[in-house]
């Protein structure tokens, strides 16, 4: 397997997003890397990498204060444009990016394309719950129409079944509020119905926000605008949390020495919700295998990303276009 | 102030409705509160009741998984519906239910009415982070326009003037995607255009999940939809972390002596993140304070409910209304 790497992509790119490859290179001899940016930035960095990473030059990124589409057309040689093409013609087999993410998703529908039934994509994530769940879109399409939430839910539970490995057909939920089928609006009525008439759906109906991980679920389908919400203030409540129980042990001597007593437990938890920990997030519906990395990743980060793509292997769009494909659905329409 | 209480609605209703209220009567001897239900029911609950408890009767209450609307035209004597036209008829000064949220929003729409200028009522509650931060609407209003939004961010800026007693303006932000005003759907996009037009308003911009309680705004708008997932993630969130750290330090005896030694703060930690100690979320746009309990709620959350009421104060709606008026808006377009 071949991963195409965006070096300029990120808050801490180009040193974080090159430390973590050469991390992850070295982790796994058997895959293979190509960091894509401008060499005069990354070559230097590359002076003690291994064998299995390469460099394969191309112009600037796009910034995260660019708008993607404009960013793209004027600058075709942006570091993701090359590393889509890359993937495109084949000398690549996954692309990651910490970049711009409305740059990545463009990029990806320009030079990839979109599944075949599959008017609009979705970036899924798993949340790191004791019971892993996997949520989406958290972003990536955030006006939904009631047939693109059934397209997730079915690229979510293909997705879920090959990367958390569940047991059977994993079990879909829909976000809403309140579990009656009549809950929410318009566009979570005709979802829930649409994706209860599916027979490839494993469906539990509707979920609440406070459901997430509690095992109710293996996937949990929304709009990118309700995913985006939903993903950002998980993070950010469980970083407070964390944040609260730390100022709690150490306000106090008697609590210092405990939470050194505990301290490799605590750790335990805090590396289980950090977000540098989910390996990345996938870009669902498109013709090939993207993941979009935290903005603020770290070396860290992107070396769990890294390992993440190859766990999941190829072929992975080929089986979710082939689901797709084999079903009725609305044709790109208005597209 | 007299307040008026469902004592039917909710999971645990009505003993933990009667017991909170009798608490909270008890610590506010200056108020009084009057309990609504089947005196069959309430009555024999009533015996070691304080002087500032009445009760009056009603039918019984609408139950959970009823539809709201229905529900009322069938039962005019409903526990909500009689206490809020105690509301309406000044026989109370507000209404608390913990029952069927859908019910609490329709029969104040019914019998109270919305206050002038506001399309549609939000739902305000006080998310207990360091930086308490006020999210509206959090369920009331799913399929929200633009001016819907506009008027959230109004109410929600008098509210917490009020209520969070901030200093100077309440900063007001927009929950969006992403920072920059031209993110997310029309309807944050449109959003953001009005609410930066009015001079009202001290609108710091969009924010994202993870500001929520950063300080970053004291008030975040958005629809009932998205704030209710973004709500219920919270809790969720918070209670998921909260027992991975338990479980962490419980898992070994030096953990088990650590928190026994830090017991007393990390129970404070819990009470924080806890939503019975919210104290209630207030149903704002409506000719009436009307507080809304969990589903859940114990004795201890109904008591801060009732607490929070006096807190809040009488006269709220009538400044609300008197801010609402003095502007511009579209008036109760196809209501």
């Amino acid at each position: 397997m071949r991963i195409a790497v965006d070096a300029l992509g990120g808050d801490n790119a180009p040193q974080e997003i090159v430390a973590g490859t050469l991390s992850a290179a070295r982790r796994l001899p058997g895959a293979n890397f190509v960091l894509v940016g401008e060499p005069g930035v990354i070559g230097p960095l590359l002076e003690r990498a291994p064998r299995n990473v390469a460099l394969q030059a191309s112009g600037g990124a796009v910034r995260m204060d660019e708008e993607p589409a404009t960013a793209l057309r004027s600058r075709p040689d942006a570091s993701v444009s090359v590393a889509a093409r890359l993937l495109r013609s084949g000398e690549a087999d996954a692309l990651f990016s910490a970049g711009n993410t409305g740059a990545t998703v463009a990029a990806a529908l320009l030079h990839l394309g979109r599944i075949e039934g599959c008017r609009r994509p979705a970036i899924a994530t798993v949340l790191p719950f004791s019971h892993p769940t996997l949520l989406l879109d958290v972003g990536a399409t955030v006006a939904c129409r009631a047939q693109d939430l059934l397209n997730f839910a079915i690229l979510g539970s293909v997705f879920a079944k090959r990367y958390l490995e569940t047991e059977g057909a994993p079990r879909v939920g829909l976000l809403n509020v309140g579990e009656e089928p009549g809950k929410g609006h318009d566009l979570a009525r005709e979802a829930h119905r649409l994706i209860a008439e599916s027979p490839q759906i494993a469906f539990v109906g509707n979920v609440e926000g406070r459901d997430l991980g509690s095992g109710k679920a293996d996937v949990v389908v929304t709009d990118g605008f309700t995913g985006n919400a939903v993903l950002k203030t998980a993070e950010g409540v469980a970083r407070e949390c964390l944040r609260l129980v730390r100022d709690a042990l150490y306000g106090s001597l008697v609590g210092r020495v405990a939470a050194l007593a505990a301290r490799p437990r605590l750790l335990a938890v805090r590396d289980q919700v950090d977000p540098e920990n989910y390996g990345g997030s996938f870009l669902l519906g498109v013709r090939g295998p993207v993941v979009i990395g935290h903005g603020n990743s770290t070396a860290r980060g992107v070396e769990n990303a890294l390992v993440g793509i190859v766990r999941a292997g190829g072929g992975l769009v080929y089986e979710l276009e082939a689901v797709l494909s084999r079903r009725q659905t609305v044709r790109e329409e208005g597209a």
